[in-house]
């Protein structure tokens, strides 16, 4: 019985870094997809969403079950309950990219986003691009030093979201520099979805040094 | 020991009901100070919005404990497991509550988005307002019929968003009907926002719906 306690949280771990890693190449498509145009690209990104979606809804699935027949208490209870939130934050950094995957899509063959900003949002999107990977390590190792890079990665992230709403507001005060409103929608939304897969890695960060910390104090 | 465990599942219902209604409120204020461009009804809502987290967070400690010293089985596990999911929903539904009070408090003492769909972000507000209230009274009775009329509407909101963005992507086509790139950026955010809102109650809606099919299952 206990072996096979140990197995399946070993499973949920590998599932959390799985995941983790689909989030992470999805993300890296779907900035390709959006800085050249890439249709083919994009498409696929949009599809592979549903595997993300189908594999979180998996690792749900596991962790009800452990929770149901083993009953599990303290680390490996608060290891399993942080598992379930964090599945969802997963979840939502699939459709974010797929988003972003979105919008390329729906403006080809015409480039996604207002000029001015683009260039902001490609660096933007890079640095979540790091976020992912930074998840995808602190599943495998748990190093308390990862988290703290997420959260500071953030903070640019926080800065160059504002700069683009900064960028975009002052189009109209410039004649030389303007941009349809589509434009302007699509580089609105990028800049949200892009802004907003950064918190949800913080948000994962944060649980895991929850539950190192309640794992000190039980030490 | 079991007459404490009713009590503590009463307090989480009791405890999801209380949110539901403050997310129901914020909602409401939100839109009035969006539609009034109204800076002291926007910071109420704001200050408000820490509260819902407060309030969240609570609600998260109360389930975590009672899976630590309960280790609640069947129905009870698969209902303290969802309130889990439910209370992240909620806390992100009193979060886009107050970024709608902020684009009506940053626009001050303009009106934030284009004035083109103004009245549709206003409409969309307005079912948003009663998909919450739609919550409440299913968090209260339970009523399958409830979750139907939450999908049902969230087809309504999804249909608005969409005329939204279309409305948006056709100013540039109409020079008697511009709108300033800081009005489409508002307008952009804020159907996005009210389109979000819906989303996370129809999330809630089917995760209830889930518990009571696994309830049925059992029975």
């Amino acid at each position: 019985m206990r072996e096979i306690f140990q197995q399946e949280l070993a499973q949920v771990q590998g599932g959390l870094v799985n995941i983790a890693n689909h989030v992470q190449s999805a993300m890296t498509r779907a900035l390709a997809s959006f800085a050249h145009s890439d249709v083919a690209v994009a498409d696929e990104v949009i599809g592979d969403d549903l595997k993300i979606d189908e594999q979180t809804a998996q690792l749900d699935d596991l962790t009800l079950e452990i929770l149901l027949m083993q009953a599990p208490v303290a680390n490996d209870l608060r290891f399993i309950v942080s598992t379930m939130r964090m599945s969802g934050s997963l979840e939502r950094m699939g459709d974010l990219a797929a988003h972003i995957a979105q919008l390329a899509r729906m403006r080809y063959p015409e480039e996604s986003g207002a000029s001015q900003v683009r260039q902001h949002l490609l660096e933007m999107g890079a640095l979540d691009v790091a976020q992912a990977e930074r998840l995808v390590r602190l599943f495998e190792t748990e190093e308390p030093r990862l988290i703290d890079e997420i959260v500071a990665a953030d903070d640019e992230i926080d800065a160059k979201h504002k700069q683009v709403l900064d960028t975009l507001g002052e189009l109209e005060q410039d004649g030389n520099q303007e941009a349809s409103p589509t434009q302007v929608v699509d580089a609105t939304l990028a800049n949200r979805y892009l802004e907003r897969f950064s918190d949800h890695a913080v948000s994962i960060a944060k649980r895991i040094r929850y539950q190192q910390e309640g794992t000190e104090q039980e030490a």
